[in-house]
């Protein structure tokens, strides 16, 4: 297995991407590929003591796409940045996974346009795995696709079905809608039809479909893989974290509200570090992009040396789940008539 | 000022909205309408000692309107319901504002039929007042409109802009417009659309527009107002709610998962409460829809007297703040050519 780091992306290239390729190789027993500025890399691996390593490779990639390139043209106006590299290297068969902490945009249409999508999936979907205090619930899409089709939904429960089988161990993934209520009469035009699409898929016996869900529903287990446009998924994604963010920063503040608070925050300081874990979403993993021909993985901006290990061994699982393969097997039932042939 | 309250809705109807009316009554100075049916209302001011109080009145409705009644032909099926009554004396100015705590969608669609929108108004919107840590941050609309056009967009920015400036005491509230993105460009067809007209409204001088707001900035104060439709209002909120209850949950479980832990809680105890508090729904106030010609709100289901003495509360600071006035005198900037009329 070799997987392959987008060495210079994400707020702490190349270094935490660097100290993590080599957690991984020595965790894990896999071959990582970085791929980056060569002399850049060759230091940080020296620092490491993992110079001479021979289950490390170098790729050399001189640019860079950050944050301020235009998502939609990035790849293609840097074709030796390191992200199409990395993306070429996939598409060649020089590696088994991509991961890369890097503009999201753009390693989407990357992805799309090199190495890209399976064949009869009209669009590629991020599908990140919530902490539910379970096995996580799985979201897709939560932003690759703003405006959809109910044939894209159609897919992306597919996709997220599988995926969540393979990847969270669940047998059958209950698939839930999301939407503005629970019963079959909510939601916009779209949910609606998609709705009808899902319905006979589950009549067929292909998916688990549960009907629609809420927004209640993102942390409740009730559903294990929620299917959404990438708008609404953005919005409740971010939502989430947002509370998060903000019911945490108001914890702390009640634990130093008072000398009482701060002895009694001495004591449950163990405890709550274990809630803190569960919520952090660096260590949520990355998130995949389904659909494309070979696993690539979006980690979070701000991964360090652990979070990017973690993300390697995610790759790993995503390649030995056979995912793909199951993608590809299915493809005649994902479409619909009058889709996008 | 009398303010109606539909005493027969909610899941603690009529003793917890009786009790709410009796106690707003003495608190506020105040005369409350209960509306339901007259005599278990009676029996029920008779163990509060209020069945003498001449500020209390009663008014008499046999039906009930539950949440199994659809939600938009009930108040024309039931016209003797508790909230079709109420709505209607509102109408007939047998009072100033309406509080019930029954189905959304019944209420919602009885406002628009009994006591009608402002003329000009296309749609009227829920605006819930989320707490982040400051004066609140209005969400308009969660709920009432899933499919939405960018003239209704516009409308909401300035409903929602009038309603912050008196109600939370503002002076020019921020108005934000749900994204999933900050850049301009980021969107749907109508979050761009829209973006336009909020722009030449911000030109104009006419209201404070910081462009768009992400799922994050649900509470991190960024905006005053949030702009959206109805579908990804309540994807929003529901989000938000859920995650606040996963975590209180959480918290608990980690406050008593050790003998240390617990005696930590105890330290921690009062402190804690008040972020509780801060987050508990029912603390929040009730959701005013705006855009109807007299206050209407909304109270939460599960409301006890406290929370119906708080929604009392807001009514009459809505019949106060002039905020249906301020809609009515600037009508003609909200329309936009190609608009409905």
């Amino acid at each position: 297995m070799r997987i392959i780091i987008d060495a210079m992306s994400g707020d702490n290239a190349p270094g935490e991407l660097v100290r993590g390729g080599v957690l991984a190789q020595r965790e894990q027993n896999v071959d990582v590929v970085l791929v980056g500025r060569t002399a850049e890399i060759q230091k940080l691996l020296l620092d490491c003591g993992a110079a001479e390593n021979p289950h490390i490779i170098l790729e050399d990639a001189p640019d860079i796409i950050d944050m301020h390139d235009d998502p939609s043209t990035a790849v293609r106006r840097k074709p030796g940045s390191s992200m199409a590299v990395a993306l070429n290297l996939l598409k060649n068969g020089a590696g088994d996974a991509v991961i890369s902490a890097g503009n999201t945009g753009a390693l989407l249409t990357g992805a799309t346009l090199l190495v890209r999508r399976i064949r009869g999936i009209r669009r590629a979907a991020m599908a990140p795995v919530l902490p539910n205090g379970g096995r996580g619930t799985l979201l897709i899409d939560c932003g690759a696709n703003v405006e959809c089709t109910p044939e894209y939904l159609l897919q992306f429960g597919y996709m997220g079905s599988f995926y969540a089988k393979s990847m969270l161990g669940i047998p059958q993934p209950k698939v839930g809608l999301l939407s503005n209520g629970t019963e079959d009469t909510k939601g916009t035009e779209l949910v609606k039809a998609a709705h009808a699409l899902l319905q006979d898929a589950a009549a067929a016996g292909r998916i688990t479909f549960i009907g629609n869900v809420e927004g209640t529903d993102m942390f409740s287990g009730r559903a294990d893989v929620i299917v959404t446009d990438g708008y609404s998924g953005n919005i409740m994604l971010k939502t989430a974290e947002g509370t998060i963010k903000f019911l945490m920063k108001n914890l702390k503040s009640a634990l130093t509200a008072s000398t009482r608070a701060k002895l009694g925050a001495l004591l449950v300081k163990n405890d709550l570090n274990a809630l803190k874990k569960m919520m952090d979403v660096r260590e949520v993993g990355g998130t995949p992009f389904l659909g494309i021909k070979a696993p690539v993985i979006k980690a979070h901006g701000n991964s360090d040396a652990r979070a990017v290990s973690s993300a390697v061994r995610q790759a790993v699982s995503f390649v030995n789940a056979g995912v793909i393969a199951e993608i590809e097997s299915h493809i005649e039932f994902m479409k619909i008539r009058g889709g996008e042939d």
